[in-house]
């Protein structure tokens, strides 16, 4: 009668049976972020044309510099800190939105003082993420903000 | 360089730029429920397949009960209620996940004393809900909960 349908209770640490796993399991450009894998990962509820995902970002730690022809839409769900859009640096707070275009190039910050959760849903089917190249970086880089915060 | 993205910021009643909306234009079996459409409507965000909402339902308020074949991905992002799911009860609480797969019966609920406010992303292109008929009534009305939850 509910066919599928189901509430994934939150709790303090995350949601109930679902582990955290690692952010990527390549690469070295980013620093302590988890992802929660909440719908649509794998055969899990095959109806969804989406995955929805959290990340959660420690306090000081940031999402890898990169770029994708997928778009993101995110809502930011616990804690503050800012987001790289192109060369433009913006500060987030809870429930703030960040709308990511195809082929922006982005990074997601916790503050030094406060863990930062996002919820991020992407299409299921996707393209996979690419790090910026010398010349895009350099269009990026020619911000001084962003020079200071982007992190490779 | 940021090409189209964009942060949404905020602010105590809603968000930067965004007009609350009518939940429904037609119907009466909803009350309170005002609707932030936050990306992907008309021809905003053209490149996503999916449209982010967030439904803010006051408190005592409710959706309509309805069911359709595309799938809701929810989560609560604020205050507290509860989900009709099928012949199903749940409570909600703040950073709760609701999946509602195709066909199922569903209606949200903010509790008597505070509002509930609900993202809800869903494929752009979908079909219309539809009311449920007796039939589908009669067999989630069939449990005692349901039957006193479920506002017509």
């Amino acid at each position: 009668m509910k066919k599928h349908s189901k509430v994934i209770k939150k709790h303090p640490a995350g949601w109930d049976g679902i582990t955290p796993k690692q952010y990527k399991t390549q690469g070295t450009n980013f620093k302590d972020v988890s992802r929660f894998s909440l719908l649509g990962e794998g055969e899990n509820e095959h109806e969804l044309n989406m995955q929805t995902r959290v990340f959660r970002v420690e306090a000081g730690g940031y999402s890898s510099l990169e770029y994708h022809r997928h778009p993101h839409s995110v809502m930011i769900v616990e804690g503050k800190g800012s987001v790289v859009l192109g060369d433009e640096i913006h500060e987030l707070h809870t429930l703030d939105v960040v709308y990511i275009s195809p082929e922006t190039i982005h990074q997601f910050h916790a503050d030094k003082g406060a863990a930062l959760s996002f919820l991020c849903v992407v299409d299921r089917y996707r393209d996979r993420p690419a790090i910026p190249d010398q010349t895009m970086l350099d269009a990026v880089m020619g911000n001084s903000q962003a020079r200071k915060k982007i992190i490779l």
